[in-house]
């Protein structure tokens, strides 16, 4: 059954529309998916979705209402609210008119291990971009990683911008968020994996550097690269040349380029 | 010396105005820079520049003061104009107060071959994001190819945002823009250049393919993919798999990877 809410000051809208803070965020441990793509992703992932708050017009959309049935089938909470409602709580420019409010999953590192035998994991280190974090979780699906960690200090995994930057990616592979630098020193240590670590004075160029087993790649913050702890720590400084004159990669490009390059090097060892 | 102009109605707002139009800008052969560290980039690149237009807190801004200096020495008309103007003519949402009108320069096809014993080419087929199309070149800069050709069909080369996302790399690199498919098969045959197509349904994955040579890679139409003529004449179709649950890689992305595989291979043969 879907409920319809008119009203600015229901306490589900003013829910929903905290949630484009991290502190609300934290504190419910909710968070926001929007849009028809997005959603079909979530749900298809067996994500657990709390409530999908929709308009009139997104009902009307075939896509969205198909995922509307799914979602009553799994008693899910079902809002209708008017488009000025729906603009209001959105977090996006040019809102589609679907959501859904789910609770956050956290990852834990050994769900991270225990896909593969030789683990390959993006390490996102003070990473600030919601986009360019989202574009790093999405190329390391793509590149076929085992997960990502995403260390204190980087932007909330949870952010629309984020989320959406994933493109569903968030669903399908180990995240994990908030993690210590020192923690992750020491899981790597006690797993035998060898931490890598990007540098624009890098030593090694990425291509020249072993890549084929267990490995744990750090991406770092757009200007001032990764931090001193984990380089290091490194066992290994790995850099993209940039070969013509453009002043710099963008770091999502520049983790997408290394990511396909260790997997083409674990293939080839296959 | 620098005029304030304060008037809305002013001839050489409107035409800066005018400029965020395609049509305005091939009418006018003009384009605009925005920001400082484009502006710096195509000063530094030796572009011409007509107009420098700005804002009082821009010239109190060392850096935009020092690229004043510069356009001034370099007889620029430079143009002051209070901020709700500036806000007016600008292209981007977070204006930072200085702009820079310049002509249109067209690269030759043979600018882009002149440049290397084996040029490396990236070719833009429909590609209809500006923000692509500019990953793109900045890449394509990065990764060390001879040029880039946007065919007909593509998102404007001169859009703000286009330029914008090249960084500066529209400026370091020929870029082509306008060409037809034909016109670029017949080029291609007649210097000797393979044609390489980005295909999903690509036979041969990318880092399988030799890319040692001269070729000219191309990539499709965010949604469509290259176009059904290029695909036809194409030497090689190749793709960049997606190893784990990811939907797609986006086209950027996929051309960096590819790119940089590239450099990779022609590097090793060296």
């Amino acid at each position: 059954m879907t409920e319809s809410i008119a009203s600015a000051g229901n306490q589900l809208v003013k829910t929903v529309a905290s949630l484009r803070q991290k502190k609300y965020r934290d504190e419910l441990g909710l968070f926001t998916v929007e849009g028809v793509r997005l959603a079909e992703e979530t749900v298809a992932a067996g994500w657990l979705v709390d409530t999908c708050v929709f308009t009139a017009a997104a009902e009307a959309d075939p896509r969205a209402a198909k995922l509307i049935g799914v979602l009553q089938e799994r008693q899910c909470r079902l809002v209708r609210v008017p488009d000025h409602l729906y603009a209001k709580i959105s977090d996006t420019r040019e809102p589609q008119g679907i959501m859904l409010v789910t609770p956050k999953r956290a990852a834990a590192f050994d769900d991270i291990l225990s896909r593969m035998a030789k683990p390959i994991i993006a390490v996102l280190d003070g990473v600030q971009d919601p986009g360019n974090a989202g574009t790093v979780i999405r190329a390391a699906d793509a590149a076929g990683c085992s997960g990502v960690v995403m260390l204190k200090g980087c932007v909330d995994l949870y952010a629309g911008k984020t989320v959406r930057a994933t493109m569903g990616s968030l669903f399908h592979l180990p995240v994990v968020a908030g993690m210590a630098s020192e923690e992750l020193i020491r899981l790597l240590a006690a797993a035998g994996i060898p931490l890598i670590a990007t540098d624009l004075s890098g030593a090694t160029v990425y291509s020249a550097a072993d890549l084929s087993g267990p490995a744990a790649i750090v991406f770092g913050n757009e200007g001032a690269g990764v931090g001193a702890e984990l380089l290091a720590c490194a066992a290994e400084r790995i850099v993209v040349p940039i070969y013509g004159k453009a002043e710099s990669l963008n770091v999502a490009t520049a983790a997408a380029v290394i990511l396909y390059e260790a997997a083409r090097q674990r293939l080839s060892t296959l």
